[in-house]
């Protein structure tokens, strides 16, 4: 992946700290070592699944999805995967009952996931799911070692994988919790893990990736007053659940109290997919307020050659210069088009992010390049990247509810 | 539907002025009279198309795709409705490919809607489309009186419909762009309309709606410059692509150049969608800055009633509280936790919408709702709700790199 930065900002003594402080982290944060896991015992147990079985439904909600849907989501287009994936992440009961109705039961293995073990939505479509299929070989488990999930899983005589010690929900799409489905669908996760290493290696050990990682970090800390508000404008339909993973992955990870002050701060990310928001979100980012930067990601090659035909319709003849261009062409000349417009506005922080194709490698590039941005913004802002204390209040008030 | 405010905030004399000024505004925006159009040439028109036809694909972008779109996947897993409907919105290839593949051409009827008549993606996928169907009965166009679009339908001997004058695309969901496609599949557009007239009723001869929707736009257009982002969040998968009508509804009007100063102003749209985004962006805004309000949507019956079973699995006996809920329970008791949880923090306006059921009427009011809205807040922020000004200059620069 090439990342090319429209503005210029540097601050070598802000940036030293940040990556001392990311590279101290690595001790005790658990995503950092996932690129150079062994995967063995992932391919071992995908090969004891059934090969009858034609698809994998993930019950599983937040970081327990949205890193599987965005990879599955993103290589699904080019055909050929070997399951079909689903997830059941909601309690919307026509959302829920409109998949089961579609399930052939017999070859269809479903994956539980939560970390903690307690996840409410989970639990109640496990139970759901469980009044029609009963049997343990039906399922698999991953959770925390000694869950009540994993108790569980190991009582009932299922299989049960377990999450790698300080990987927070979504920074776990490189655990077991995104690799065991995506292995079960034939995704090469080798080759997943192969592109978030060539990320961290470049940032790790002085490479190019150190250079604009902490350049774009450092800005975007700097002006997190003003530019308060980041989209991510993909132009590919393949990249739209990647967009809502990077939207947890963002919102969840900065949008905190200060660890030094009381202060709320917080970045809002935005998820767009182009052509389309052109003709909806742009004229916001183009004449709206200025709070916002924009990161666009093109696909250079998108692996299919379809072409606009060399025909003339009548009184359409002014567009006849569409004509032999290649769909793959247009939409980054409209991503490039609307680069430029953007630019001319002369005060929004734009980059761009171009990746080579559509395969398993740049996704992998893709998510260990927005996790460590992640992790430095969240150290530059003084917000704890990791936790989620704002979600328990409604939580608690739930459980208070369902007590009654 | 009831919409309860939880802020409070009143300024009569605003009030009353905004009130003029849209009541003024019927006699040249086109939209407000959208909900007592005479429907029967749509309905006759129906009644033309094969009924061997099972499957209906708009070629469409943004305001011609948007609108459909959401009424459609809001009432689709009722089932039942007479055809399929899918859109072709954009210029990735794989995504159009991944479409014509499993299209039977043979019961397949295109909408080809551009308001214009020059939407380059509209027309790049339709002279691709034409290249495998070329037979004029298979086509519909909805397009401007005259336009280019228009001409060529004639030219070809395909039906065409009219946009009423001054409908513009964002605001076009209840003119022929929405409705044909819908009554092509089955839905009920009188319902619709009826819904949508409740609601404009209700507002222009001093009903509940005239009240409440003037408080909410005066205090969003009050403190525009604070609660710049203003979210919905929707409990119900069902109402996700009515998130997107409204993304593009709400940062389209609304985010431009004031009329009478050279300030940039707008208001960010965000859609969110319950339970599945406590597990993502409520975190931000929860403990993230304060710049975010929240209008929750709750559906008082799913028409499912899918229950928790009154199951005990061993070690998860601690959630045996969710035994014989049904989802349609647990799912609203979920939103009103977040609700109380966020109503604590004292300082995050909050509203709440309550429809009654799925189906045309409420979808229909919900439409009506959020454009009389936007044009409220539109007219007191001082822009041209109606124009989008910001999109053309992207269009210009692709024009001249095709003419390269």
């Amino acid at each position: 992946m090439i990342n090319k930065l429209y503005f210029d900002y540097s601050n070598k003594k802000v940036e030293d700290a940040a990556f001392e402080a990311i590279n101290k982290e690595q001790e005790h944060i658990g995503y950092y070592a996932l690129p150079e896991q062994n995967i063995q015992p992932i391919l071992d147990y995908e090969k004891s699944i059934d090969v009858a079985c034609d698809t994998v439904v993930v019950i599983g909600i937040g970081g327990s999805s949205l890193g599987a849907k965005a990879i599955y989501n993103f290589m699904k287009p080019l055909n050929g995967l070997k399951r079909k994936l689903f997830f059941l992440e909601t309690t919307d009961p026509l959302e829920i009952c409109s998949l089961i109705d579609i399930l052939d039961l017999e070859k269809t293995h479903f994956i539980v996931i939560s970390k903690s073990g307690n996840t409410v939505e989970t639990f109640a479509i496990y139970k759901y799911i469980y009044s029609f299929q009963n049997k343990a070989s039906a399922y698999t488990f991953i959770t925390d070692k000694n869950s009540q999930l994993d108790q569980h899983a190991k009582a009932i005589g299922a299989s049960v994988l377990h999450l790698p010690d300080n990987v927070g929900g979504r920074f776990s799409v490189l655990s077991p919790v995104g690799l065991v489905p995506l292995a079960l669908c034939g995704i090469n996760i080798q080759s997943l893990l192969d592109g978030s290493k060539g990320v961290k290696e470049s940032f790790f050990h002085d490479g190019y990736m150190k250079d604009i990682l902490l350049k774009k970090a450092t800005f975007y800390a700097k002006n997190h007053a003003k530019y308060h508000i980041n989209c991510l404008f993909a132009y590919s339909e393949s990249l739209k659940y990647f967009c809502e993973w990077y939207v947890q992955l963002w919102g969840e990870s900065l949008g905190k109290h200060q660890k030094h002050s009381a202060f709320n701060v917080g970045l809002t990310p935005i998820g767009l997919i182009g052509p389309k928001d052109q003709h909806s979100f742009l004229q916001l980012i183009m004449e709206g307020t200025r709070d916002k930067s924009v990161t666009f990601i093109k696909i250079k090659d998108f692996c299919q050659s379809a072409i606009i035909p060399d025909i003339s319709l009548p009184h359409l003849e002014n567009l006849d210069n569409l004509n032999t261009l290649s769909f793959s062409t247009l939409i980054n000349m409209q991503c490039d088009s609307v680069i430029e417009a953007l630019q001319d506005q002369g005060d929004i922080p734009l980059d761009t992010i171009v990746i080579e194709t559509i395969n398993e490698e740049t996704i992998g590039s893709l998510i260990f390049y927005y996790e460590l941005l992640t992790s430095l913004v969240g150290e530059l802002i003084d917000v704890n990247t990791y936790d989620q204390p704002g979600v328990e209040a409604g939580k608690i008030i739930l459980k208070k509810k369902l007590a009654q």
